[in-house]
């Protein structure tokens, strides 16, 4: 090979059991990722996008260098040098030599190598080797002493999604303050209350905002739930979950080790052969993702609901203003805060499908579309995360009330009626009724005209705290 | 065996490959029906729910006894007797024989095997036979001669669904005409048009209807170019399409015999190995069912907030109050038809992910799943039928505009200002867009007001033709 | 009207809001019932298919009549009869009553109309009353009392979805011992296991089936959390959540009632408009019957897989025969339970769907497509449960290995050679690897022909317990 | 503000109705991409991801500016730099710039004021101004003019769409020939054709693999006909399909250049009403993406089938190696490239529900959530357009076929007693086939042995001719 001018990249020569192959010189992954990169021409997206997959992937591979370390099965001079960079890796360099496609064949066997091979050559470099250089600290033989695919890919989804998940979770508290504390604005502005979009009986617009933290509030107790079962993992299981090629104590050795690392309560799943093959896990924090995308997409569209209008709608509420509406409307102000949500929501309830699909797919000792899995898992946490902050920052904060509307529309309601059946009785509240829809007229107008009740105690009954009821 | 006594059922005993088992003596099914009862307790419904399927299956196997007596293969007595069974089941009589679950195993074979036990000793009595004496008869040998579920039963769902999907043709060409007859009633209705649910332009009452008319004329058209697709069918195709054991030339003669039988134009797959494995069909035709399910549920979605109210809503129309709506609060009147429609759409949407599932499970040369595809695809067209009547005949037909409601909305709406535009200047409609929406006044109203247009000309400008534009 | 002839069936007039209508006389349904019936025939299955439900209406019924009596609105001996219709309604009687269709609009309404008339004209029979006789005791101001379609209707629909959910976790319990049994019958049995399809190391085979044994365990569990979830219901909430038109301390005294009634620990939702507008415990619970759907589908493809051929397939295990399996293929048996297994899960999965949008769907303060949710939430315990049994007692109790193909694999497998790797050297491994695929050899034939091992140490090598590891 | 330093990236200033902003100097977006950056921080990724849309969004500008131009709206010189500009951004220059999130609210406004942006700033510079000085040619005012989001935005998408499904259509006609390609050269192979996995009876691998290609060739036809749904264009609606602001003319001459600009036949929408609301040609594309993909997902499990093994595995078929299997079991090659396929079949699944919701989601005269929709299509056609090309020619081109084992399945299999049926008669074959089930002994030996065919005869009747039938 002749010097490499300016204008021809410097390769090096790798080799594995289908020949050799030419990678960057300068690259930190190797042959394994450079034919993981061909094959899987998907999407454009590298693993890289999900950073806290990353992290994990290194933060496994240290845990198992020190296990291997521990058990005498790696010089401590190498566990060292892995460990050193894995957490490199970990403090956010070395990200952009993740390049394999999230979608990819193989069970993740391709994110595994890809993170064996960065490792090594990181490792090789502080040894003071060239890249490559793998007689000295091998990818396979060392990065991966006691491992498979089968049990690191699955226990680094797992740390990843934990860590991912955290974050929902402090968003979805970030909007279920913000809601919480509109309840607490609103908790006097009397509104109707509607069922089957008719109207119904009289509420306070705190309650209806109260709701929606509430749910938001359970669907938190539920995600916290559905994150717990993540903190079983497999690592030690090797190929199939019998642990073959690992030493004994392995598996406790390196739950030990990853769990230092990771400050998460990791625990080993007590029947390593059902942990390798199953995705109950998975399936089931994406059920639940659903759940919130649901809850969120409904409150949004409670949301687009109320401030429907200006003129030609309810008007009982008004969003902020985010971004001008329409070009060729002057003064139209659009709710695409809520309507970026519902579209995240849709998306999560697509991913939910195609983590159905691939969780039941899943064959005899391995379920090998673990890959899209994570994919979709990441997705819909990911932008979850984002569509509740932007809702609580650039919508939620900012509503205010059109209290005028709202309580004109309890006064002149037929549905205050049904509040008012116990005191004026059955027989003049159906009356008014029939006058207040024949003529257009007002409830509380014609109550008053008629004398049925005094004034005062008009007010008094409709009083928010009376209104709100025991609830 | 003793005569039977009223309180113990004339059992006779017959017999198949795992031995022996009694049958009622009164029953037209046999020991395999009978086995697939026990195997497949699934749902509690019987496939006689689909009296299309019963008539398809009976239309087959008169085919193919048919088909068999012209290749010499059976004797033109059994071919008449068994062909005069059939025309008695697709008379309507003997479908409460067909016993088996709608959700089975086997790939359709108990139904297949339900056919053919009922024809036979249907056909058994006609020779003046007892039923099970299929030494006269039988079941396989001659009811079943030169066929396999595998290419019957697909067969037969293809019928049986083309018939189905002509019924679901008409109903939509009710709630179509439903449509365009309010569409023209309503065609002097001015109203604001909406947009992300802000008040956008106008339009008229009647365009609204007219795009709910065009929808449903453009997914007719889409049905029935799928149903086109079912048409063609693997009969002659035996197990696996090689056509083992049919006679040369049975294929062919079957398809004429079917299509003569049916009036349907159908046609023999050009290759009858990829058309026995294959349910492209099935999910096509699903797919365009879950657009028919999308574009209902969203005009029931409309319906529903268009009507909402009476005070607290858009109350732009009313629906025909059908049923009472609340024993707690009178007078209130729901939008139950739209409601009812919208969940069939919901289910028509769940059963399309059910048949994509079972379709991709197919493996090799056959899929076993048919049965939950007939299943959901007969769920899907019969309920989409209903609530396509339902819709019509209860809903939309009765449909009432409230026309000052409607006019007050442009009149009153910021949006007017942009239809004014190019009439007053930028500058004024700006003015006059400030102006409304700090003071809540009326657009139309202050432009008179300002002298900004006679009102001779506003009136012009708020034609409806005008205001419907070319479109 | 003349007098009734035999061949007119007598009739009675009822009374509504829309006007006059007549109905069966013997009919305990009335004039709502009837409408219901006319305004909703989408599917033409009753509600009476879920006997839960009826039950559950009925308690709640109950319990509300005697909440009503305890705080001094209802009469004892109306409440007393009203309790009384509701007791035979709950030992099984009167379900054939319950007409309205399961699609239906009102979220809810109709059915609980149905129960008011059933249970008002069966206490009106007791009291000596004809039916119809409401001015004696009325299905709304009586039977409904203090209550609203919009809380009645989900607590029933929680009552009865905590009934048909124990069934279906006994049901699990059943297969998941069926599985065990299996574990421990097969756990001296060697085979190779696979990832991706291709062979990988030893098992056992009892490990293979301990596996589906634990899934099951784990699935169980999170459907116990999902129903616990189910306990907290809205009763007393009335239209919206405010409880008007409930005195005080209605919803306290009805839960306790209802409690004491059904015998489950139900607690009262803290915020009760949340709780009448939210359908999150269903979304959840859907999910994880999902995950059960996509645990059992997998498993079930894995006994398809398992017990194919017998040459042509992997024959490592032999389903028992439950039913011939083709007319044209002599001595075919096919795995017809997992087949219609697998059907189940795709519908379960499918239904979730469904579940999801019509959750998704509701608007402020109230949710109309419950009935939709409570239609697939049914169907798919009640399917899940029956697959459970028919796999248990039709299929995994009558698995029987093949024990000489198993082994043969494993002696044969070039994945034996990743065990014998750490005992005969990775050089000497490689080499009989690579002779093992050229020749097609096996394995363990070449390593004692090489003399690499004594065949004492690869029988001890090969002994199960070694074999199955840790795990 | 301080004079700018190296370090302090220069800004300039621009406005809209909510107020003042700075954007980088050098963006040839503005104010209103930059608020949409802030507010829909969803996804990360930018809308240039998909050049086929932002192309689109050229051509549309392109076509607007030149029936401005023709409709005496605007200057030559305007429409000549616009369309100078849409000109580069098609060629592939300022694709960069295109900058908005894939998923956002707003109905696609944002999408069409980033476009009307970066025309409009390179238009200004190719005129010789400062970017921003938007009083020489003004991204609403001229670039935008006679438009709305709300035809631009669904008309680019139906653009977009259709050059990325030609590119899906090449893609699987490659496929589609790398089946044909082997189901020539396995013609003369044998098989034992297989029905729910169980052996069934004889075909040939050429049928096997034919199969494939036919359903392939079959998707592709229903493909071309969605995409020909979408040439219905509703250019000229404006906001609401009234076609208010837009002159006399306008829509037929902006879509007679758009087409001179696309080279694509495209129509105006005969009710822009409908036209503008309506989502059915996306969902109804989106069921053809689904049905593809489950018969490329069905293709692909049978492929992991056929060559699963190799000693514990049918083992029929091996698929090219093109990356090392495992770092723990030398030697061992995995499906992978099937397992992308399956991978990007069940999220092109999901997506489909994801639209379905969008879809369903539109509300009165708009679809608010055409981004999401856009989004998903075009992952899901680029997507199946890589796993296509992937799929043929790193798999199936080199599949090579075991052919030896592939026949003696054939011959020891019991389905080929159901071929020799007809030929030495039932009763022999009923006892070949009991004794070759209990002695594990094959069919075709026994055959011989007996001497019930002579071994010419039977070499005859197991040509590949005969086997393949008529089909």
């Amino acid at each position: 090979m002749t010097a490499p001018s300016a204008s021809v990249p410097a390769l090096r020569r790798e080799h594995d059991l289908l020949g050799d192959r030419d990678v960057p010189a300068d690259a930190y992954w190797g042959i394994h990722s450079l034919r993981a990169t061909e094959n899987f021409p998907i999407t454009g997206i590298p693993i890289s996008v999900y950073p806290q997959l990353i992290d994990a992937l290194a933060a496994v591979k240290e845990a198992a260098a020190r296990a291997n370390e521990e058990l005498g099965l790696l010089a401590k001079a190498k566990a060292d040098v892995i460990a050193a960079a894995c957490r490199e890796i970990r403090a956010g360099r070395l990200h952009d030599q993740f390049v394999v496609d999230v979608i990819q064949g193989g069970a993740g066997t391709s994110t595994n190598m890809n993170a064996n091979e960065v490792v090594a050559n990181r490792a090789l470099e502080l040894l003071g080797h060239p890249k490559g250089a793998y007689e000295h600290l091998h990818p396979n033989e060392d990065v991966n002493l006691s491992q498979s695919t089968n049990d690191v890919y699955p226990t680094a989804v797992k740390v990843a999604t934990i860590s991912a998940a955290h974050g929902l979770l402090r968003a979805m508290a970030v909007v279920q303050d913000a809601f919480a504390a509109k309840a607490l604005e609103f908790r006097d502005v009397l509104k109707m209350g509607r069922t089957q979009l008719q109207d119904a009986v009289p509420m306070t617009l705190g309650q209806e905002f109260s709701a929606y933290a509430v749910m938001l509030g359970e669907d938190r107790m539920r995600l916290a739930e559905a994150v717990e079962l993540l903190h079983e993992i497999n690592l030690g299981a090797t190929a199939i979950g019998t642990g073959l090629n690992a030493p004994a104590g392995y598996a406790e050795t390196a739950r030990r080790h990853l769990a230092d690392i990771t400050g998460m309560p990791l625990v080993t799943a007590a029947n390593l052969v059902e942990a390798t093959q199953d995705c109950g896990a998975f399936v089931h924090l994406s059920g639940v993702l659903k759940r919130i995308a649901v809850k969120l997409s409904k409150s949004c569209n409670d949301l687009r609901l109320l401030s429907s209008g200006p003129r030609a709608g309810l008007n009982e509420i008004n969003l902020p203003p985010v971004q001008a509406g329409s070009s060729i409307m002057p003064g139209k102000v659009n709710p695409v805060i809520p309507e970026v949500v519902n579209q995240v929501a849709f998306e999560v309830i697509g991913n939910d499908v195609t983590i159905t699909m691939a969780a039941e797919a899943g064959q005899l000792q391995l379920n090998a579309f673990e890959p899209v899995i994570l994919h979709s898992l990441a997705k819909s946490i990911t932008s979850l995360r984002a569509a509740c902050l932007t809702l609580a920052e650039r919508c939620v904060e900012g509503i205010t009330a059109n209290t005028e509307v709202l309580r004109a529309s309890v006064e002149t309601s037929i549905g205050l009626v049904t509040a008012l059946n116990p005191h004026i009785g059955y027989t003049a509240a159906t009356e008014i009724a029939r006058e207040a829809l024949s003529t257009g007229r007002g409830v509380a107008e014609l109550v008053l005209e008629k004398g049925l009740l005094p004034p005062e105690r008009l007010a008094e009954l409709l009083t928010p705290e009376r209104v709100a009821g025991a609830a």
